[in-house]
């Protein structure tokens, strides 16, 4: 707490006085542009990598960045994803998974938390379409790469659960609002994105620079090191 | 889009090379000190204004940083809440409400909502208890003092909520979590934070310059331009 | 049935024509002064206890004196309480726990009961939160010891639960409202108040006369005879 | 509170010291007879009304002793049915309405509660049968005679919805369980209770003395005074 209190000290200090003009406009109002939905985890701010501004970003964030299907619950998720589509009108949706994500290791076992975290466990069940999914198709694979995979369908379970809100729907079929779907690697920081037309999560853009490179974009995909690279592949292709 | 591109470039380029000793020790597990509830607005950036770095904390982020009570839903709230304290074991709980906050202003006039946006309509609902407190007893107040009001009553409502967990109920009576109120004021930046023995929300440490101090603790009440010193003073002492 | 026949012409013969300006008044309105929560259980009479007279206790009563945190439920407790604050305006809500109660029982075993009786399962549910307080935090004590505890903090999650309830919160504020958690001993009809400035289950008044006495206040405290006195004393210093 | 408290010390100085030996064979286990549904009303006494001592009855308080039908709500009435039934073996189920009920008031201008009593307003609907029925085929009636028409009917639609529990029905089918409806006149603390053969609310026994007796039995219908005697004979027919 005294660390905390201490960054509220120099974020007074320093950031405030530098961005008092920044502050001033966004007290009359905000209109971010894009609406990002990650995981609660301590690794991921979504702020930080994408080195957002203050206003630019609306944020939700839960325990394996869930967004359940319209009407299968009356928790926050679905008021803030009709919030910001409705009274906002951002023009992206961006649902971010993550490596490591605790609550897909959770999914791995699913049978061992009714008990010990009986709300936990009943939150999964809203992504109870990966756990499906991975288990009929990829039952197969060892413990990591099965965690990468959870990770991916995961970001492409809670696109298909977004398409089934009906602020979303409408503004989808206006063509003003666009999803996404990425994957944020916590031990490096590079991200991966769903690209639909390659049915892959690929690099974003040309990756910068050689410390983080292999040599080519697929290079990118979890797992890679692990698996076979045509393994990989098809891991990433997702189930679009 | 292409900002937030751009953006995912300067993080890797800069910020990745600069902290890669910290993120090689995060991918091996997190142990966040707090759990940080806040709002979706935009302009709530929990890591920035409290200088917090990755791994430091868990964060919970929906429209109007509310917390259904044990029971009420099953959306994600309740999920990340046990998550955060019965796996990660955090020590502290924040709720961080703030000015402005447009799931406050909804609450103002939560008639017009039902129609037009009937999952925020429903999801205020757990903030019934805010609602109800200030136009019982303050329903004489200015609108932006009325929205003042709402923003500090709904941060103690949901820490009221949050006890009715049994996770949270159960370290409470250890001694191993507090729960802090706090309030985050978009406009400077200054944070109020809830003091059960005052009954009020006042400043976390002494203001560090002038250029934000108006002399004296007690300046920083959300309302003290409006209102006379007296009533501020009674708005902020919330219901506990 | 026969003994209830007798019963109610008894109270048609000897107690209505000696009440009858009482029951006269009372035709035009009732106005209770305090709402009582108590157990179905048949050994605990709330007026009896109180030596209430007619109009004087509203009443809500079922198995375990539990109080579902706002928005878990639509069962009678939320609409009895919402009657008695906002239409009776009573000035005290009374939780009362007591001795040997079944439905505590059950929570010792709770896993028994959802395939045997489903509803009081799901009833239970809402006070989970007694459940993993006491187990997590109270697992050696012997079985008669923990349901003591049992009793006890499920008093004190009651109270909480209550906090949630928006017409309860907003008279808290108000200064209108009090609430008193209780435990009432079936075995010699003595009660415990929650002292939340002592963070004990106190007598709410010197023990009358010898025959209940063990000579100081604190002998009153369900256990003792069990326990080691400072043992006895932490158990009912509740979590508050 | 204070009334409360010389009424505590009473309890423990003239009437525990009396029944000393009732309390210690209680303190083993309780086995009442019977299940009392009634209202919270504070004018309403169950033991007091029945003379019932310690241990006899087994008791549901709520407002406007209502019976959700089965799996209509996770609140205490189902299981503390089951609990009766399942587990204590009551032998009789007793639901026990009373004139001048306030939620049957609530159910004459339902329109009015659901912005000012909502949950009262949900609650209700658990008992929308009742309201429907006198609409559909009383309209006519004055406002007071709908009340006691209310009040019969309401309890002859909980009588219907406890058939509705899965405990009840099966010892209902063996021959172990009997449901009764009674009314509960505050006024004059007479008893009305249904006869299924005769389809009408009766006194259960000869009344005592003539003070509260007109020559004849069916003298205590509620409404006699102000309806023809086969209209007031009509209406507690009730609906079976």
């Amino acid at each position: 707490m005294k660390k905390l209190m201490r960054g509220l000290r120099q974020f007074q200090e320093n950031y405030v006085p530098a961005h008092k003009k920044l502050m001033s406009s966004l007290a009359k109002g905000q209109s971010p542009n894009a609406l990002f939905i990650t995981c609660s985890d301590s690794r991921v701010q979504p702020e930080l990598i994408t080195q957002a501004e203050l206003g630019e970003l609306f944020v939700i964030r839960n325990a394996g960045n869930i967004v359940p299907p319209f009407g299968a619950t009356n928790g926050g998720e679905g008021a803030t994803i009709e919030y910001a589509v409705k009274s906002l009108n951002v023009d992206h949706i961006i649902v971010c998974g993550h490596s490591s994500c605790g609550a897909m290791k959770g999914l791995l076992q699913i049978g061992k938390l009714e008990e010990k975290m009986p709300l936990v466990y009943n939150w999964l069940i809203h992504t109870e379409a990966t756990r499906q999914l991975v288990e009929d198709n990829y039952s197969d694979l060892e413990k990591t790469d099965k965690l990468d995979m959870l990770v991916a369908e995961n970001v492409l379970t809670q696109i298909e659960n977004l398409r089934t809100y009906p602020a979303v729907r409408s503004m989808l079929h206006r063509g003003n609002l666009s999803l996404h779907g990425w994957i944020y690697n916590i031990h490096d920081g590079r991200i991966l994105a769903y690209d639909a037309e390659r049915h892959a999560f690929v690099p974003p853009f040309e990756d910068p620079g050689k410390e983080f490179s292999h040599g080519n974009g697929a290079s990118q995909m979890p797992g890679e090191d692990r698996l076979a690279r045509q393994q990989a592949q098809r891991i990433f292709k997702g189930s679009y």
